[in-house]
């Protein structure tokens, strides 16, 4: 199997959004914070589960990416995450990015019923297609267990790819298991694979992954990025032991929180710590500690101030 | 506690969805086998879990309630579920229910994110009544971890009760747990208790639950409604024994698809088979077989025509 048609490769952050003191989301922010991660060749997976993309409306999630577009970033450089449990609001969202010129969709599956059939998920996906019914429509299948408990199995992945060559060109493995991720690898080669996390991305790249769609480029981006590109060379083994050691920092805390906390903190910018119910902000303690935390490392959040 | 403001009693449906061959909500249809329901004194609770209820977009449903309204169904004796992953969601269609004179709102939690604090969810459903803002709103908690994953503990239930009492005013407890039930009829009594199972009715009715909202009262409503009333009366042994028979039959196929298949097969209308993805219809064979069991119990599809 061949790259084509042709799949994203690199590094993209599931974008973290910013919220207004109202709760509704700041487009404003959103964009330079996408402008921030785009300068250091990050692509953006807007809409993902560290977006807190399922506490957003799906036409609040429409009217970003008109938002996003119409600023002027790269459509090509966007892979929204469009998956719902209901399939009408899946094929909403997923027409209206294909419209708008985005590379791609990061399709969950629908994940409200539990312990459904490979035969169900097949059909929800085919539905999907055949309601968005454009030719332009590629899909990166969303492989979550921990958080959306129901997944796709690999028989199921290989029949969506067989029956649909064109659309379903990708996934994200985010089991956070090597092993699972090689096991994918080696089934479709060539395929669009990114793994969910940078701790094993070294080996995922030299097992055929494409890259890595991973929470931490919304802090860690040039690190990791860099690891993408340079995953077989001098620098790999240094990059790859840092990346782990600041994804282990954050994940000590809720890691949505964690990382507005310190995007806020870095900027200057105290409404970054705002979060959507069910999820909330860091606790003046946990704010504290993180700050230590983190300077103990030696990290600050590096990306540029946007143009 | 008294019960003031009212809260519904006695048994009630998560009403199964119709559809058209071509996916969409068969409204007609709903309408019939809403007021069958009626017929026999069971309630309304559309959109549960057992409805499809998270396979249907916010507008099908507010489309939905409209239809049901209109067609002279009685609002006060409607419970839709309303709950929903994004917070702006849950406010639109629970605001649209009571704008329309539903009795209450069945509500899960958001149910994405998993590991979220009791914090959290008290700040989605508190953000829920701010949004609704509307005096006459009257929440059910729908606690049902086995499906949703994420639920009410009893100390969040207790302070959401304490601080909205006039809104908060019951819940469905679908733990199938009678011990779990029990606990919270003791912290909480004189509320709006309804177990999701009629498998332990009788003892709910007597420690001091005000119902159930069954699954199966789609297909067994007389039984499930008699024995809401006659709990502690002659016949209450026997309508138990009955009620899980029926139960424990439907429950070894998906119950949703064999629920569905027993209407059609009741009806003679072969367009209630339909389910949307990820749900599937029963196979032929699972078809064969769940009409055999159903023989064997005596059973038969018993709730009247539509006027």
């Amino acid at each position: 199997m061949t790259l084509d048609p042709p799949v994203m490769k690199g590094a993209l952050a599931p974008v973290v959004m910013p919220f207004k003191a109202d709760g509704t989301p700041d487009a404003d922010r959103l964009i330079d914070h996408c402008r921030r991660l785009l300068a250091v060749d990050c692509g953006l997976a807007v809409f993902g589960t560290n977006s807190e993309g399922n506490s957003l409306s799906v036409e609040e999630k429409v009217d970003l990416i008109d938002r996003l577009v119409e600023a002027g970033l790269d459509p090509a450089r966007m892979m929204p995450g469009t998956g719902a449990c209901a399939l009408p609001d899946a094929i909403r969202l997923t027409a209206h990015a294909v419209r708008r010129g985005c590379h791609g969709a990061l399709v969950l599956p629908p994940f409200y019923y539990k312990d459904v059939t490979d035969e169900g998920l097949y059909a929800a996906i085919a539905g999907l297609i055949e309601g968005v019914g454009d030719a332009r429509t590629r899909l990166y299948l969303y492989h979550i267990p921990k958080v959306a408990v129901v997944g796709f199995s690999l028989p199921l992945i290989e029949r969506l790819v067989k029956d649909f060559p064109t659309v379903v060109v990708g996934m994200k493995d985010s089991t956070g298991d090597e092993a699972h991720s090689r096991r994918i690898a080696e089934a479709l080669p060539g395929w669009g694979l990114f793994v969910g996390s940078e701790m094993y991305l070294a080996n995922a790249m030299a097992f055929g992954a494409v890259g890595t769609i991973s929470a931490l480029c919304n802090v860690n981006a040039p690190d990791i990025v860099a690891l993408t590109k340079g995953w077989n060379g001098p620098a790999a083994a240094d990059l790859q032991e840092r990346c782990r050691t600041v994804r282990g920092t954050f994940m000590q805390y809720p890691v949505i929180a964690a990382m507005k906390e310190a995007i806020a903190s870095g900027l200057g910018d105290p409404q970054w710590r705002h979060l959507r119910p069910p999820l909330m902000a860091l606790s003046e303690e946990q704010r504290t500690a993180l700050a230590r935390d983190l300077a103990a490392i030696g990290f600050r959040v590096p990306l540029p101030e946007a143009a």
